[in-house]
């Protein structure tokens, strides 16, 4: 395995690779790698063959009173965890390789970001884009796998890739999680004992909601409503708890059709977790 | 010479040159070839082994109350040009493969888009980026080559490349003049004779300020209120005549140092003009 701490070696790194007659898989990363970040590396040798993980805590991405500066960083960890998954390329560059003195430019996508996390977080996905716009600038044509844990980041980011016309194949792949229900995050660390808990509730109440969509209902006031009771119970805040149209991320006011997602953001004390489901497609998290 | 209509094709043309060892220039423009634009494939020629021209009007980059509608177009003639220039290839898209239905993305250059076209054109260089940025995405690596006439334009884009960390070396090539200095322009179709003579006056009164200068004239004032003069005297509207930094396009307002960019834009009838020269280094526009 290689390790890359400069664009241009990374850039022709994977260009050898196609020169080669290989093919380039990508898994981006923020790095402090758990078994989510290792089931997309483990998807991506799927569909290439070889995969390069770039870790990468990116700055634009977090708001001013957000956890940038305590985001945990374990690079030396992250890089036995790659030798391990078989990645053949790591990259992790420098903030200033990937934002030069003087740099000015951004990637928007508009409407898609604007509600959930985009209304919560205002400029993250701007600095999502941005970042991922040059990684994969760098990388050349590739597949880029992406967890659908951050779902509105994975709709985002193919909306940018169609629209820039990218030469990116995106894969969007499922949410791994603990044993009993909880969605894997690098965030899941921060969590004291109680507050791993409590934040149970959030796959247990997207569990109800696939179940009672199940069982027929479709008004997002019915659906939508136990949710948040039942998470603020447990004793979290809810940050929101959504409907929303599964593929332009517009919030569903009144009926649910035959899909749709459900996306819930909640704090378990300061630490702000995210998990959802897509009604009519995905299992409950927590099988009944 | 291949003449591609879709993304697909154009980008497997551009891949099956490099792959064939070849190199690919690449030279956007948005029609009505003139001398300018040829004057760029020959420069692309040197540069690279296979030239391609993209002929696309951008309709992101005009302002509601700006000329879209009745842009010249005559891709005909243009592609008879551009085989006769040498070029390997043409790609003239539909807009819809440019700008798919549900788009939402843009990419925008700060800061340096502020003054000058940026003030007078709100919206116009994020057109730009954007549309650039896509043709550098199908296109892949390439050297682009763009014309000095557009100044700013060739400072974002430069700005946007180094940003984004864009396989494409940006050449700017020097403005291509009539032999009584007005510098050719797709625009300069709409002039009326007496239009056109009076358009003279600015690159005559930018040869002033280059004449000033060489004097050991640094006032800002003392050289910006000749030309402005003389381009009102003219009978054009001047829409602004600036002094700036050369790389960071932001107004001087007191000396200049020893290199800046003098840019002007004025309106002779309903046709608006651009020209500039840096002063430091571009000769007068008309020697004496």
């Amino acid at each position: 395995m290689r390790v890359c701490r400069q664009v241009d070696e990374f850039r022709e790194a994977c260009d050898a690779t196609r020169r080669g007659g290989g093919s380039v898989g990508l898994v981006p990363t923020m790095g402090a790698l758990h078994g989510g970040h290792l089931a997309l590396v483990e998807e991506a040798r799927r569909q290439s063959s070889d995969v390069a993980v770039s870790i990468f805590v990116n700055p634009t991405q977090f708001g001013p009173n957000e956890d940038l500066a305590r985001y945990p960083r374990d690079l030396e960890g992250d890089l036995g965890k790659c030798e391990q998954a078989g990645a053949a390329l790591v990259f992790a560059p420098a903030i200033d390789e990937m934002y030069p003195a003087e740099e000015h430019t951004r990637v928007h996508v508009a409407s898609l970001t604007e509600h959930l996390c985009g209304a919560s977080r205002p400029g993250h996905f701007e600095g999502v884009t941005t970042i991922v716009a040059k990684l994969f600038a760098v990388t050349g044509s590739c597949t880029a796998v992406f967890g659908r844990k951050d779902y509105q980041q994975l709709k985002v980011i193919e909306r940018m890739v169609r629209d820039l016309l990218l030469p990116v194949r995106v894969v969007g792949y499922p949410i791994v999680r603990e044993t009993d229900g909880l969605a894997l995050s690098s965030r899941n660390l921060y969590l004291s004992a109680d507050e791993r808990q409590s934040a149970l509730s959030i796959p247990r109440a997207l569990s109800g909601a696939v179940a009672r969509f199940s069982a027929g209902e479709r008004s997002v006031l019915a659906l939508r409503e136990p949710v948040v009771a039942a998470i603020d119970a447990a004793g979290l805040r809810v940050d929101y708890a959504t409907l929303a149209d599964a593929d332009e991320i517009a919030p569903l006011s009144d009926r649910v059709a035959d899909r749709a997602l459900f996306a819930v953001a909640a704090f378990a004390g300061k630490t702000r977790l995210i998990d959802n489901v897509v009604l009519g497609e995905d299992p409950a998290p927590i099988s009944a």
